[in-house]
């Protein structure tokens, strides 16, 4: 259901022009308009979705089929050498707007955006019984 | 196709084995063993693609159909308070395996996980002209 409240559901509408790039049924894609690198493209379901747990698994595959293409146009339009596919959940998460968005951001050496990658690690005990509490909730 | 010095393949055929959350036709979910918090999930296609633009859009989406059941299982395991997807391709963009995997990260305030967010802005003429050049690319 769209939020009047919501930006995103208004681009999704029409009713806020914003630079399209893709559009079908479930989604549309258009240049962030805060961009962390030139070309770096936001991909959105149209039907409200706060976060990605919302949606459902047919919205998840209609929407995130689009992703690969994206991701190429964005590299060929660019020529940066690579790519990050970053989706925020929640403010603790850096999510902004809360409309599910998935940012496709160019990255090219010495750029700006960054971020650390402070690798822990798991007694094998722990890993299984986190495991298993997973498998639990996805059965 | 599977690639014999490929990790990801090797989890995915079973020679690997590793904490198995979920497994599908198309996927498989695991634990990352280098955690960047508790309940940190990795998903994969089980066919070989080594960055997101080598997927095809029916892949994407059989395997990413998946991704909002997982968000949801990893934040209630977890207690989190939010949740980062995150898929990098690319060394710049912090790829260190390459077949493609989609990091489910848990966020609480207060962790060590983090980015910043250098956004910048376009002139209206250069956002139209980088749209119009993506609009190309996905017509």
């Amino acid at each position: 259901m769209a939020q009047d409240s919501c930006i995103f559901c208004r681009i999704a509408s029409g009713e806020i022009s914003t630079t399209c790039i893709f559009e079908d049924d479930s989604s549309i894609a258009f240049l962030d308009a805060g961009p962390l690198a030139e070309g770096h493209v936001l991909l959105i379901p149209k039907a409200h979705a706060s976060t990605v747990d919302q949606m459902s698994a047919d919205q998840a595959g209609a929407v995130l089929r689009n992703l690969p293409a994206l991701a190429r146009a964005v590299q060929d339009v660019t020529g940066c050498e690579g790519v990050n596919i970053l989706q925020n959940n929640g403010s603790v998460a850096h999510q902004t707007v809360m409309h599910v968005h998935f940012h496709i951001i160019p990255r090219k050496t010495g750029d700006s955006f960054n971020f650390n990658w402070p690798a822990g690690e798991y007694s094998p005990s722990r890993a299984e019984e986190l495991a298993k509490l997973l498998r639990d909730k996805m059965a």
